[in-house]
């Protein structure tokens, strides 16, 4: 399993009109703290994307649990659970500054060669990363 | 079953540099699918609020199977399968310029009294212009 | 003087907290209108592109006269006051459903031919759709 | 004169399919470049609110230099160059990670009394606060 937390302030203009983060929003948070646990390894999607191999959605959940509010430093802790392959699922949960949780969700992605178009494993660079933390 | 179909065009400001329309932002698809459905009933969101009533949304669920691309225009397919009581779930298939299906998708929201912050039955008016798509 | 105007629900997704459309949510606006202003002269941008140019947006200006509001339809006129070579600016007006100025801007862009990255002249077929407004 | 610096990561959120910033999101970098510069002063824009005054935008140019892209970590210098009275102006520079300047802009913005819409001087906290910058 591969853990990581990530800050993010809410920014005007995530709020809609209710006072909430607007629900599409979180996407992006999502987004950020994806690429953000990436970092953290030691690689950026950036690079990824530099080497040939892009990662499009291909399913996405999210929970609201309770609205998340304007200029809140919220806590994006995203979680691997399961060693990639050709695809990989990020999990998230999102806490306010009150610590309590406000958020879940998942995302699937794919890893994709850019110059074919078609599926391909997880490049050997994020695997060796990943791996440390996936052994028995 | 009520079922209502919008058109929405991609805009430059909705793709990324993958050059798909950003995951994020069929949330935003979906938010017009629901509005239009409803004006098309004879109501508007606006005016449920303006009557003390807000829909936030509790879960969302949603599947890419194709990207959505800059300036086509979308078909967005919403339907209501069962009458709303205190939640309502919105179903959505959006279809691009050939009729292909690219995505789907799923939102359940609630209907909270704005004064009070809690969960109420679906407005009377709402009820009354729904009760016909769902009678045995 | 080329002149077209331009229909645009506000969403939701627009919206902040102050209840108003967030003010970076304009620039969406112009898009929409630049775009559909090229597509009633018979061109698209989606074209333009296809065609190896790109407009890339080199300034901008607005001015809130008052604020655009949920659910509003505003009227976007978008103007071509002169005939562009390299560059081409846009201007708008947004007014309200009550026909109220509320907003004023415009936008200078500059056609660059995407394969060396260079500033060129506005393409030919362009030229010959606007022509006829521009002539004395 | 009172000026701040603060760094934005590039989202992929905020790109399009140019593979640029698009043009619309530097709104809201300003935005998180005037609300940090604030906090550094020891004021929240939160607070403001909370304190029933609000700024909504009147004015704002933007002049793009070069593109902003994915995954840089950009400079907003932001600064205040007049004491404000009842209207305040923030002017930006962005710079990319190699200190180029990428981009400029300003914002004027009002002080607005949430009960009665009206303009209003800036409040008391925050004008001690800004005080000392424009000491002559």
């Amino acid at each position: 399993m591969y853990q990581h937390e990530v800050k993010i302030r809410v920014r005007y203009a995530d709020t809609d009109q209710m006072g909430y983060v607007y629900y599409g929003n979180y996407a992006t948070y999502y987004e950020v703290a994806r690429v953000e646990s990436l970092r953290s390894l030691g690689l950026t999607y950036k690079q990824l994307e530099e080497g040939g191999v892009m990662m499009p959605v291909l399913e996405n959940t999210s929970k609201f649990i309770a609205p998340g509010r304007y200029d809140e430093l919220l806590t994006v802790r995203v979680t691997i659970k399961e060693m990639p392959g050709v695809r990989i699922t990020f999990h998230y949960e999102i806490y306010d500054e009150s610590d309590k949780l406000i958020h879940e969700g998942h995302t699937l992605l794919v890893f994709v060669k850019m110059d074919t178009g078609r599926p391909c494993r997880m490049p050997e660079k994020m695997t060796q990363l990943l791996e440390p933390f996936f052994e028995k």
